[in-house]
């Protein structure tokens, strides 16, 4: 039986032991009163509803997907997802982070964080419903007009309505400024929409009476043409239901579902055709400025793709590790193990650790990172402090793309290994496993796929500033590399440390100098550059948490100890992959551009 | 649309240009009058087989399953595969390579190999049907009494009846040594067997009228009891429908179809659960002994995986590139491409090009390794001497599990890649894309899961003989360096590799040496291993290749420019993956094993 426990420990020890969250949050006017006892519950609570709900309907709601109604365009998600939405909202979940403004209980987003990975682990499919709402959420917030904003942020904030990003056509994805759906401005200052999005996610289902669209269009205005490509692109809100004047809802509006698209994976979800028939919506911030407004979505939204991929590397290891331990096959190479068994349990095989270890490694190293970059939004959101705030939005703007495919490639490797430990066992449907690979291959492509994720890292967020951001982060690196230089016993940690860290300057210095003679040098590096830079901060993150582990392992407390040894193995095992990244990205762009097209 | 075209031009090169098959295969007296023309004939009648009949049913078979009647214990495959299957064998395919003393055409191996890599990349579900045939008739005419030989061989050879091998049980896969199935001796030389097995691919089906299934069991005879593990276990021959005398189809056996097992992939090949319920089978080979006359099959079967990889990866590739080419998208960094339209073709973009390019190395690697090894086989099993059958079964004998592994941890590696330059759209079942990432996730778990293949590598092949066979393979890649070290436009190939052989003489020094302190240091860096074997392995062949096409580039084919092309491709960005992983070989097994159970 697939099974799930919320790895609250780990969550407590990342954020009180090794981020010392609420001393930081206590310095943010908003969250002065936070403390540990208040995040510790909320979060036992939050997973609770994570295992005993949500994580119920996941294997189900794989295996039975959700279908359209093709004359009312209604979608039916699978049996007991709209129960579990109905109380995920009566526990006042959706909440969670939201402006208390608009009803929300204004938690930090590493509340939230953790919240989330906890969801994501239990049931991705189901917890795109909700999840989609936060990305709405956000957009509103920050460039919507008092009228939306009082209509629509209450509605969101109670999870009595949930939201949605209109973004894909069939003709474009990655290149926005493609994109065809229009907006005829009317005479009452509203538009409508016409046209045809796919690939939305959550974009039509019965959890909740309405679903507010955030849709990307041209206004079309033939005496003030939108400019071409992505400078012409507007945002719009446009309910699936029009809202009355009283804020209730009101007629059926020109948003309709087409098409379910079949998907490898994450079934329980409804991925929709959408068409706009005449839609009616409103503006949402400037006219042609709309991609700038969307990227108030887009990134939270990454960061929330990066936390799918942490959940499911998660819930993989788990239930890798307990099949481990119970399955019995061939003696272990070093001696019988289970003398009183036919054979020996799997874990005593050493290419069976390898597999768990590297999801487990995976799952740590990726949590502390995500919990360090919710803090960090929380000081970009929160603080009164503009250098502060400055630096916050720095290092969210560097570790963005980080968190969104570095944590993703690594659950597509970790939910395969978890898989593999279970032989033939895990090709099939009965435990799970195979889901979470299917689930898993999504989020590398959603919400820009990796390698532009790996573009925006290396082309926009270290060589567009010169490498400022990346100094920033670096002279934390440096800092704590010269704090524990000295301690023998970190020596271990520090080294291969301090000497990724000078790697990574060479590499960068080497291929921003590249990059001015040819800007396809980018493109031909990004990839690998991108996991050099994420094993750099995850190599961080493990010395530190190493650096607590170790000062604390003589209370006896046995999590010391397992962290050390995860930490010793993601040193030994997973780091060494940057020798081999690093003379790829350095091996330069002729081996990929010399064929000519033809010859394909 | 999904499409295929047979890669018949890169056979031929590997075949005649490289390897010069033909010369070789004329040595052996079996084939004296084989020639490049007949081979290429017969490679173009089986490559529009494998476009026009078995490559439109993939898609549909995936969708469609199969169904099992529970009254009846009847399968059915999807729509069209029985009568893919009738033309299979009207066409003489199943026949090629088989004895002609049964009915076979007698062919080489090498002809076999390239068919069925076309039938892997058109449809591999459908392929599993008639290629699980090729196992049984293989273990029959090696171990198979006269009379079995008689019943079954002709029927196997021409395709009337198929094949399955029945090894794996509910509580053991990897583990042969505890698997249940009892045999009990009947008084007139027969047995009957009663138990359960799993997993058993293509054990049920419409196909054919009758199944010969190769059942593995313990011999239940309480005076003389099976010797416990692997040692007991003995090999049969049981018929879906008993033969008569006449060698027609006589009263059904009491083996079952019972269940089909719900799959991430290969969902048109009927993979089930096999009740034997006192079923009448006959013996294969000695009592007890069948573990080693199963090996017969399970070598083949290995081979044949590999060859699955191999075939996905090339279709996969051919999709990509044709995707990459239309699908429009972003301008190039480097300067606009398309200038005539609204953004350039993706393949314009590096980091697509390093997906395609990976895809297209894997395959082309891929290729060579397999055909030499069929080469080697048609050796092995055709020569009368017996010093060059020594040789060449040594070859075959190291190669196996890299075949096996490396080329099915490189099609899900170049699978998942051609499924992201699709995009979103490669996660839809529309192009077919993703359902090549599921089905090619199988071919790393069955036939021995890739770990074991890494084990037998290492601990049997490698270090069971003190390096005697992979020394021999080593010779081969150093007279190459020897022959080809002063040319001055090799270098960029022969140093590589040349560099890579002597990492792995030490690196297999040192293992050596640890493993006689501690057995499991085999295990913690076998799989690693392995993959720097399998790129020493596709260096040498691509370094062979690069000097046919710098040979003959001045001829104005474009085949040998591209060639080139990606070779270069493959010593810049795939050979460094070795870096790292024999950084990770040697870190050893403390990291590992230092951890207890109970802190997993």
């Amino acid at each position: 039986m697939a099974q799930y426990t919320p790895p609250l420990r780990d969550m407590r020890f990342v954020m009180h032991e090794v981020l010392k969250v609420s001393d930081e949050l206590k310095l943010l006017p908003r969250h002065a009163d936070i403390d540990a006892e208040t995040i510790n519950a909320v979060l036992e609570e939050g997973g609770k509803f994570a295992a005993e709900v949500a994580f119920p309907l996941n294997i189900s709601g794989d295996a039975e997907g959700c279908t359209l109604d093709q004359v009312t365009h209604e979608v039916t998600p699978p049996k007991g997802f709209k129960a579990a939405y109905g109380q995920y909202v009566q526990g006042g979940w959706p909440a969670l982070s939201c402006d208390p403004d608009y009803g929300g209980q204004g938690l930090p987003f590493v509340v939230n964080q953790c919240f989330y990975e906890m969801l994501n682990s239990a049931n991705q499919a189901w917890t795109m419903y909700p999840g989609l709402s936060h990305g709405a959420y956000e957009c509103l917030h920050t460039h919507g007009t008092p009228e939306q904003k009082a209509t629509f942020l209450p509605k969101l904030t109670s999870g009595e309505w949930t939201g949605t990003m209109c973004l894909t056509e069939p003709h474009c994805g990655t290149d926005l400024g493609l994109l065809r759906t229009k907006a005829e401005a009317q005479a009452d200052g509203s538009y409508k929409l016409t046209g045809q999005k796919i690939f939305i996610s959550a974009g039509e289902h019965d959890l909740a009476p309405n679903i507010i669209h955030l849709v990307l269009a041209r206004l079309h205005d033939p005496e003030n043409p939108a400019p071409a490509g992505s400078k012409g692109i507007s945002l719009f809100v446009v309910p699936k239901f029009k809202v009355t004047p009283e804020g209730g809802i009101g007629e059926r509006n020109a948003i309709f579902c087409s098409a379910l698209e079949h998907k490898m994976g994450i079934h329980g979800n409804a991925t929709c055709q959408m068409m706009l028939d005449g839609a009616v919506g409103t503006l949402v911030g400037q006219p042609h400025k709309g991609l700038a407004a969307m990227f108030v979505m887009m990134n939270a939204a990454r960061l929330g793709v990066g936390n799918q991929g942490l959940g499911l590397t998660e819930v993989a290891y788990q239930n890798a590790v307990a099949y481990a331990k119970d399955r019995q096959q061939m003696r272990a190479l070093s001696g019988v193990k289970n003398p009183d068994q036919p054979a020996d349990t799997i874990i005593h095989h050493p290419d069976v650790r390898k597999m768990l270890l590297t999801a487990r490694a995976y799952a740590e190293g990726g949590r502390a990172l995500a919990i360090y970059i919710a803090l960090m939004l929380d000081k970009e959101v929160s603080t009164d402090d503009e250098d502060e705030r400055k630096e916050a939005a720095d290092q969210v703007a560097l570790l963005t793309p980080i968190v969104k495919a570095f944590l993703t490639d690594n659950a597509w490797l970790a939910t395969s290994h978890c898989m593999q430990v279970f032989g033939g066992h895990g090709y099939i449907k009965e435990w799970g496993m195979e889901q979470h690979v299917r689930d898993a291959r999504i989020n590398m492509i959603y919400e820009g796929t990796n390698t532009i994720q790996s573009l925006d890292l290396l082309g926009r967020k270290v060589l567009g500033d010169n490498g400022a951001r990346l100094k920033k982060f670096g002279k934390l690196i440096a800092e704590f590399v010269e704090e524990e230089g000295t301690v023998e016993e970190m020596q271990e940690f520090i080294n291969p440390l301090a000497d990724l860290g000078d790697k990574v300057t060479k590499l960068t210095t080497e291929l921003g100098m590249k990059a001015f003679g040819n800007a396809d040098e980018v493109g031909a590096a990004a990839v690998d550059y991108l996991r050099v830079v994420g094993h750099l901060v995850f190599a961080y993150f493990f010395a530190r948490m190493a650096k607590v582990a170790l000062e604390k392992q003589g209370s006896g407390d046995p999590f010391y100890t397992a962290k050390l040894h995860t930490t010793r193995f993601y040193f030994a095992k997973l780091l060494p992959e940057t020798a081999s990244l690093i003379r790829s990205a350095r091996a330069g762009v002729a081996p990929l551009m010399a064929m000519d097209e033809a010859l394909f």
